[in-house]
């Protein structure tokens, strides 16, 4: 039997399998019948509860991973540049999603993609604040009042709640997808997504 | 252009997806007119170089892995119990693979798939000497010979030189296919290397 409800995507801005990932869900889903619930974290606190290092930070996988990035980006033929600056603090980025997604989905979603294609194919820095604010007003979107709610508390407490209940999840890196409680880790699983959406399971 | 060199298949005998990987890899390669070279390595120098610890050890991952094992081996019609004593030290396994290697490589290819089903689906400790010799006598091999060979120092030696020469290459994990000077590792990039064998690349 097949479900109907959305599947929840959840990454880090700053994961190139995470990039991979979001330019591949929406339309696969959607061939399905499926919403996606795009739901940015944390890879620090992912990380730290699994014990891992940054992939590209670990003796031998971390140049096997550089390689395995832009092999993978063009088997999914998706452009990509490896960013000098990797991995990048994400806060803001995940905040300024947040935010947006209270007010209107769509507007989040898209800016989104927009922060993904800023660091993996212009290397723009979403880590800085200000980079993010200049996308955010370049997509018509007030940035006076993201900045200021950039600074609220309500906000970190919005990011830090997703980033627990991902972890109470078990989500345990990035790209981690959940389809009717079924956990796929990898932009790697893409074959199995597709099978288990065209089967209710397999 | 498409090359002719044999493949090299790096795994460890106590691992699901390396023996998912022994269950694909040399009728893709003989689609492709390739030959493939099985190396059994151990995982715990391999580990260690990279900082990592076996990933049902993780916290958080520990629980995926062991649910992608079941799904992953599942997806790719390939029979799979998770054995309980799980993961095991496989030296033994890979001197005697090495030592019927040196004698007849079909014989020792054969043994290895004995190895790796004998763990994965009948739940039997490879671990044990008297387990691989028991296997070996069934298969016809001299176990005798076989039981003399694993006391010997030379065979010590050769398995550590295949690992040191495994690490060397930038061998990071349980399966590392090695295709004309380009790495991948896990058995999820199986699509990778169909398209990788068919086009010489992409």
């Amino acid at each position: 039997m097949s479900g109907s409800a959305a599947i929840d995507f959840y990454f880090d801005f700053s994961s190139p399998y995470g990039y991979l990932m979001s330019e591949k869900i929406d339309d696969l889903a959607a061939r399905h019948g499926r919403a996606v619930q795009w739901r940015p974290v944390l890879l620090g606190p992912v990380l730290k509860a699994t014990g891992a290092v940054p992939l590209t930070q670990a003796p031998l996988k971390g140049d096997y991973s550089r390689r395995d990035f832009v092999r993978s980006a063009r088997f999914l033929g998706v452009p990509f540049t490896q960013p000098l600056k990797f991995p990048i603090a994400t806060q803001v980025a995940a905040r300024a999603y947040y935010w947006m997604g209270d007010q209107d989905h769509a507007v989040a979603r898209s800016f989104a993609r927009t922060l993904f294609r800023a660091y993996f194919t212009e290397l723009r820095d979403i880590s800085e604040p200000a980079v993010v604010l200049e996308l955010a007003a370049k997509a018509g979107i007030d940035d006076a009042a993201l900045k200021l709610a950039l600074t609220s508390t309500e906000l970190k407490d919005h990011l830090r709640a997703e980033v627990d209940a991902a972890l109470a999840r078990g989500v345990c890196g990035s790209p981690y997808v959940i389809i009717d409680g079924e956990p796929f880790l990898g932009v790697d699983r893409l074959p199995q997504i597709e099978c288990w959406l065209a089967n209710g399971g397999f």
